[in-house]
């Protein structure tokens, strides 16, 4: 398999057993190697009194988004720590996308940084995810290893 | 109404505007001025395939006792910043504990760390929120402010 | 003046008034709005006994480099937080290179993100920078302003 | 040897080849397993041209204590990630403290927390570090580890 299939392989898993991104209603968009795309609706069970989405929902979109990007070579890795800035608040009916790029990998460690927008391109914030591979891998690659 | 009393109704009035919180099945059980403590039973909608909770659930815990800690003064904050550290995995059916104290305020800025904790004490995550207050109450005080 | 020109001439206020990044040795290669590129040698005053370049000098390289990218609209600007990953070490002799970009402003606050490399383009760290401007400009833009 | 020896022992190691910390002019106050305190006086190389002190500079005092704080059970730690808030400037002729606990050990990883204040007990800065240990001890502990 080449690196954009094993990316796909390794999603599909990673996908089926994620309860989290089908309970909140997360949609794969994209997924390469080092990359992954993500987006969710905002409901009103994600939001507060004055309907603006809780930040622990607009993190675990992102969130999502990085544990794709970090798996995305097949081989298994763990958020070891995030950090998030918040620019603008989601609201109710919102459909924020989460995008995770690759930024750096550095022996077992690897960086990588999500943009989470609105439907009109408005960013809501900025999240940073360090990760750190171990053991395993989630598809065979058909190359033994 | 003295600083106590002023913390407890600020988060009665959060706590009732707390969609998510009630969703996740989060416990209120402690508040003071710049302190607050919530704990939340990790359930299987919170897991992946290896039965980890999702890292975005541990975080929006700690989000949520951050943001009571930061409100107890009477004074409307929102979270700005937040970073988390993953130390050791949660499952299915930990009970998680998140403690968030006050370790600064300057001018409308404020840092909150938090740790979250299972239910045999061991530190699964540390957490550290920066708030920025806004114009607003959560109750009147009584003193006309 | 437009805003390269107003870039420019913020740039050089600043410059003029850092003592720290004369000190270090620290060279201004090029300002833009909204980005910067600073450069440093690693002396041995910087090193450790392992000749390993200390991660502070590395930091402030990095924020040098902010500093110069959040005030070059010509709006004061502070430091409010920063975070730093360090992927390779640095060593005595090497020639850093920090280059720093605009990822977002809103409201009072602005994100900026660092890539620290050495003389071969090795990363040697990455950093992220959270601005609040504050009142006053560094120099009088001929718009009344 | 016991820990509190080790401890001394391994930090005298580490002053010793540290030359930043000599060239800032730091001192080591206090140094215990999981602990470090160091100060040092803000100088007029370290400020800009408002007389505040540079925040690289803040951040390089915090650093050091962490780097002593992290090595202080002699087994051998770098520095991984670190991340610094502002609360107060400080400005040339303050005297300021770093003050660093440990948080967390778990396997290779550790966290770390130091407040920075000024001569008056002023907070300036709180900075959280990450530390990955790395094979080798500073000193023979006697023991045959």
């Amino acid at each position: 398999m080449d690196r954009e299939a094993l990316a796909q392989a390794a999603g599909k898993v990673i996908w089926r057993e994620d309860r989290v991104g089908k309970w909140l209603g997360m949609q794969l968009e994209e997924l390469r190697p080092g990359y992954a795309r993500l987006s969710m609706a905002v409901t009103e069970h994600m939001a507060n009194g004055q309907d603006y989405c809780h930040g622990g929902m607009i993190f675990t979109l992102a969130d999502s988004s990085f544990g794709f990007a970090c798996n995305s070579h097949n081989q298994r890795a763990l958020a070891a720590a995030c950090s998030i800035e918040y620019l603008a608040p989601a609201r109710i009916g919102d459909r924020l996308t989460a995008e995770c790029r690759e930024q750096a990998r550095a022996g077992r460690a690897g960086v990588y940084d999500a943009r989470v927008t609105n439907q009109e391109g408005e960013l809501i914030a900025l999240f940073r995810g360090k990760s750190a591979t171990v053991r395993g891998h989630w598809v065979e690659d058909g190359r033994g290893s």
